[in-house]
């Protein structure tokens, strides 16, 4: 029996989707117990031991006695900007963890220059971060709501709809639980800055170096902790100069360890957050070359060239005078900069911290090892701010713009 | 025209086949300049700034005084004996680096279960994990060798084997250049230690607690470094009571934090002792409930029950011997364990550290917050040492004559 052209045709068909599936699955034959097993949404997290269950390992928090309700990851939002080497893992933990919904905010596409750091597969170059990333993070968990927006946050006008979906993308329509800055470039930190500190908004802001070896979580609690812009971002020192980076044909230096790392301390503390289990760090660094990890605390500083952020800090100030039994929470905020001594009396940070001052430019009286990122956090001098990040790689056209609009805004 | 049966049949396999690809490549459709790019093999690496090469960002640690020869990484074969929680993400961070060659062993299957860790994908579910994991790596990086063994290492058999790839597994027929232990299980570990020591092969071991929210990485050079036998491992303290755990129908919990966190420490310490760049730390310990990173170091003890420890120890001696002029390094050897005092003058860990010692059973003297995972090494107290780990999820029913034949070999 002879095929007609329509048999042809479809004999074609099936030959060129076998071909991009066994592409897409790598080359090896599925056994015939396994492969495209496709994870089912579960409706509600439950603890039984057995293979097939997603969760168990996470749902055993509770017995160990670390979590006292671990369920409620599924009623939380998290909004991370940026998804690339750090902002990806961190998107895949949350997504593995159970996450309510994650909001997802970049504008690049991935390249084969990103395949030295964790998350995104050859086979997705071309493809936008967020839409790559939304694919492989609900074939992982599909219980997980994913909103993903392909812009750049510092043009004026996503600027605004950044904002608007901070204050009403959760699930129940209202402010997300947290920020989770993975940017590598000033301007876009800035605007998580001014965004987070107009609408009172919690975040945690990341880096890592040009030259790879080290990185940084820092938590941002508008009024009670130093803004972004109270004081320039720390970075662990290296010791490299890194001021012949600027040139043409010069890319940063990436590692996927580094970046790993810098993603799981950034989730660890949000789960610790979000969960209320452990100590929330304030500011964890990591130098990879000597395994060194400076911790230390900021505090606003009052002169805060940010508007928003000198009125965050008075609203602060009168939670806190309402409330008539001051705690050590209130001591704190009044003193010179906490130094973490934990429970096994070891000083993880010299006593040489230094709060946060106006019109500082000097690294004098910082743990030894950590530096300033840059001297003075004037809009002239935003370039430097790199140092603690991998090189942008978009100049918006739209920044000044933006930068004014700042100016404006924090004019009041 | 009305369709024959061939038809009908061809068209429902390309529904079939079609749902499978968009199952495999999440819901998204690709777009036109998008999908399904396979990375072809590259033979030399190149520092070039192109979004097309995946080694730009890893060479620019050359131009960054990070690593004089980045190259070499071609060069190295790593072992890594436990593709889980924690292998699976150092075989990525490796692959992603580019190393040579990797050898993977375990004898596991991807569960849903596992899906609250990085790596395996649902759609995994059923194969073995070192298939399932080969298949990821070479499409990511087809210029890695890779080479997969689905056993396991504690069985008289398959030990003969392992020891075998060890020894001869190179690029060139040699031995590894190193080997990671990334298992849950205590018999494991002291078949990866026996191993080691026999043929004098350096290595790392790695762990994660029950509770999900400690671990650590610890290096072993045999003879100059305190093997597996020496002392047993340390645990970061939690203060969790983890007596409770041995029962039926009760698992170990993680998180994808942690585990991406010791998978970082391992590769970024790995990377260090390959390319010669930065201190290679020989033991850090995580305490994620406070962000505390303790440091120390063991040497051997002079009367570890394993004779090819001994042998190593005594081949080390002889070696510093013939070294005319003692340099730091011997000095340490016979000094008591070294408290690791940085760069920054600051203290990581206390000076109440504790050097092995033979027939310990204390926790006193060792460094606050650190605790040994069990009493006395003897094979009758085996079961206790999975404090450091999940809990060993196959009892070898070789196990007994794997232990007799240790013993046999030990007494020599």
């Amino acid at each position: 029996m002879s095929s007609t052209k329509t048999e042809d045709e479809l004999r074609a068909r099936v030959a060129a989707l076998e071909q991009q599936l066994a592409a897409a699955l790598g080359s090896a034959q599925p056994s015939t117990t396994a492969g495209l097993v496709k994870r089912t949404k579960i409706a509600t997290m439950s603890s039984e031991v057995v293979d097939s269950n997603p969760y168990s390992r996470l749902m055993a928090l509770k017995r160990m006695g670390i979590v006292d309700n671990y369920e409620r990851i599924r009623d939380f939002t998290v909004a991370i900007v940026g998804v690339g080497g750090v902002g990806s893992v961190a998107a895949e933990m949350l997504t593995r963890c159970g996450i309510g919904k994650l909001l997802l905010f970049d504008y690049d596409k991935v390249e084969l220059a990103n395949m030295n750091r964790l998350f995104f597969r050859p086979d997705q170059s071309g493809f936008s971060k967020v839409q790559a990333a939304q694919e492989t993070l609900q074939g992982i968990n599909p219980d997980v709501t994913i909103e993903t927006h392909n812009y750049n946050v510092t043009t004026v006008a996503n600027f605004a709809h950044f904002v608007g979906r901070i204050k009403e993308g959760s699930l129940t329509g209202g402010p997300v639980d947290l920020v989770l800055s993975c940017v590598d470039n000033f301007e876009a930190r800035m605007a998580i800055n001014q965004a987070c500190n107009e609408i009172g908004q919690t975040w945690f802001e990341s880096g890592v170096s040009e030259n790879a070896v080290s990185g940084h979580i820092q938590l941002l609690i508008p009024g009670e902790t130093a803004c972004f812009a109270c004081a320039p971002p720390l970075v662990v020192a290296s010791g490299i100069d890194e001021k012949t980076l600027k040139r043409d044909g010069v890319c940063a230096a990436s590692l996927p360890t580094t970046m790993g790392i810098v993603a799981g301390f950034l989730i660890q503390n949000t789960l610790k957050y979000l969960l209320k289990f452990g100590t929330v760090s304030r500011y964890l660094g990591y130098n990879a070359m000597l395994d060194f990890f400076p911790s230390m605390e900021f505090r606003p500083n009052e002169q805060c060239t940010n508007f928003h952020c000198r009125r965050q800090q008075q609203l602060y100030q009168e939670k806190l005078a309402l409330q008539p039994k001051a705690d050590g929470a209130v001591a704190a905020v009044a003193e010179e900069a906490v130094v973490h001594e934990d429970d096994f009396g070891i000083e993880l940070v010299s006593d040489s911290a230094e709060p946060a001052v106006a019109g500082h430019n000097a690294n004098a009286g910082l743990v030894a090892g950590v530096h300033r990122a840059y001297d003075a956090p004037a809009p002239s001098h935003h370039a430097d701010a790199a140092v603690t990040s991998e090189i942008s790689e978009a100049a918006s056209l739209d920044l000044e713009d933006l930068q004014k609009q700042f100016m404006a805004m924090n004019s009041k």
